[in-house]
């Protein structure tokens, strides 16, 4: 297996082992500096051996995306696996799959037809299970989930589960997705502000009515730079800061080194008469993530090391990179020249991938293989 | 196998049988009109079934737009193709082995350094084996190519080729993409005849100093609907129209009814104080091609048979759809209601996909499976 990173094919998506591990490892001291769980969501990779150190090696506690995700999991030997998606009456038998096969499942209800959907299949349950219930709350992001202006609903739908022997109420989840909406970090701080704000007052609401519960919060700028007033949540299920990306470096996620994903790519061909060199990322390896945000300078992409490059468009095969300033030095770039590409958004460009090279320094250490598909 | 595509979880890629085989034959068919060789792009596709089509049966006489798809038809007992992307020397021992296998491998040369490459591997060749040339154009759209404007570069090349044993000039080949970027038929009309002469005009030019070529051209806006000067050209090698799309179809390409592909969603949830319902197509199924263009109304894809509905954003596994006018009628989309979604790009939309689910009416006849990666 051992080889240079130098020899693969490109382009192929580079993943740098000892920056994953310490992004993981950074997340697990935030987590514990803060008195929190932390329940990381594993979307952005999708494979057994980054939640490995998501979890520290226990393989407990993990938030998912898909079904595809649970089951892959599930048969990898993880446990304690929180399905953040609406629970639909279409996938309920997987949903029943899982409680037989998992010691605990947790159900994302998003809304009172979700919580319709459980109750029509308690009868479904082993008699040793119950429906184990997160209540997503929507907390401004605009999204899934009960609107938190609205908490006599939430409390109908709380109150449902706490009164049903065959249902628990495990918690309430927030996800502060539009906290990648806002540049600054006193902008974002504000935000979390408010959101926590509602969200505890949904909460204080439930208490009074005797519902207890606590809560939880995801989305990687806000897990990654925790204000003091997070304290209020009891876990954290922030995903993409296993890779970060530039999105998350513009955010002040995260510093441009913590990036841990790379394209790879070759320049296959020179267009001197567009001042451009062309490479073989298209958008089938990159994903058009970022290509149309209003993006500083237009980049939406970091070239490695080459902050006179920038990559202006691509098709499916072809990117087409050309000089910010002057023109391009076609020897420094001659046909073969190998480049990285740390993308917009990394959640976006793994999906692209079927296989990630595993690496540390220039030597490909292993390979994985995310779960594909719904 | 045989069930109702009403029961296929969702997000998932459905293709109509009938309809692919319709736009396969339709092609066929004007190629036998226009008396032109096709040699059909799989690039849109990469299965073997569709290109069984494509072909007539015959496996012969393709294009491709990886090694990786190169490598699959081959497996595939496909031979005569075209591998359509810049020959570079990472790659080259992997075309020395694909010339092993195949009767006929032709190589597409984009640039002097190309040229290079292959000189550079004569000595590798098998003793009855020459690299089969093709010269890649361009004629104005700005990717990759010689440039039309430098006929005298062109000569230069195509001479090289010509003079050496273990080389042999195959065809020029020209990719009319920027066809894309122009809406009426009037203007795609002018922008094929101008890209025409500019082809025919090297062509000359190559015939004057004793090099006799063919040459051929692509994109399925231009094959679709052919101008009788594409006559000049004696092959064509359009890619898309296996499944056109939105994009096609509001290029006048192909009427909304030969749209071969969609993605089957379902409505997760409902969201009423923001007028608007979630359906389990994010990003990750339908791709994100389309979505900042400007385009008419601001759909970026057709809800099939919903036209008052409009998706107007997407996260990795969720799709928001609001209603054009007035209020969204819950009771027409309770939570589970299964949507069509006519992507805009097929070719991007395809790739999010490890399985197409093929279906006759509603009937799923079979699975065809995708080749990934480069």
């Amino acid at each position: 297996m051992a080889r240079n990173i130098s020899d693969l094919n490109t382009p192929c998506f580079l993943v740098d082992f000892d920056k994953v591990r310490e992004n993981c490892q950074r997340m697990v001291k935030t987590c514990i500096d803060f008195g929190v769980k932390l329940r990381p969501h594993t979307k952005t990779h999708k494979t057994v051996e980054a939640a490995v150190l998501q979890t520290d090696g226990t393989k407990r506690c993990i938030t998912v995306s898909t079904l595809a995700e649970a089951e892959f999991y599930a048969e990898n030997g993880f446990d304690d696996i929180l399905v953040a998606r609406p629970v639909s009456e279409d996938k309920i038998h997987r949903y029943l799959a899982l409680v037989q096969k998992l010691e605990k499942l947790h159900i994302m209800v998003s809304g009172s037809d979700g919580l319709t959907t459980l109750e029509n299949h308690i009868p479904d349950l082993p008699e040793d299970k119950v429906w184990s219930v997160v209540l997503e709350l929507d907390a401004g992001y605009g999204r899934t989930g009960f609107s938190c202006d609205d908490p006599e609903v939430i409390l109908e739908a709380a109150k449902k589960v706490q009164q049903s022997p065959k249902m628990r109420l495990e918690k309430l989840y927030y996800h502060c997705g539009n906290s990648y909406h806002v540049n600054t970090e006193p902008e974002r701080e504000k935000l979390q502000a408010d959101h926590i704000k509602k969200v505890a007052k949904v909460q204080d609401r439930l208490s009074q009515a005797g519902v207890t519960c606590s809560s939880g919060v995801g989305s990687t700028p806000t897990c990654s730079k925790p204000i003091k007033d997070n304290l209020f949540f009891t876990e954290f299920h922030p995903g993409n800061y296993v890779f970060y990306d530039y999105q998350q470096y513009l955010l002040n996620s995260c510093a441009e080194s913590s990036i841990a994903c790379r394209v790879m790519t070759r320049v296959i061909a020179h267009k001197p008469e567009k001042n451009m060199i062309l490479v073989d990322c298209g958008f089938t390896a990159l994903s058009h993530d970022g290509k149309y945000q209003r993006l500083p300078d237009n980049d939406f992409c970091i070239i490695q090391g080459e902050s006179n490059l920038r990559l202006i468009d691509m098709s499916q095969e072809i990117g087409k990179i050309v000089a910010k300033e002057g023109d391009l030095n076609y020897k420094l770039y001659p046909v073969g020249t190998v480049l990285f590409i740390l993308p917009f958004h990394s959640c976006a460009t793994s999906q692209q991938h079927a296989v990630y090279y595993v690496h540390r320094g220039n030597e490909v250490i292993t390979t994985w293989k995310p779960v594909k598909g719904w």
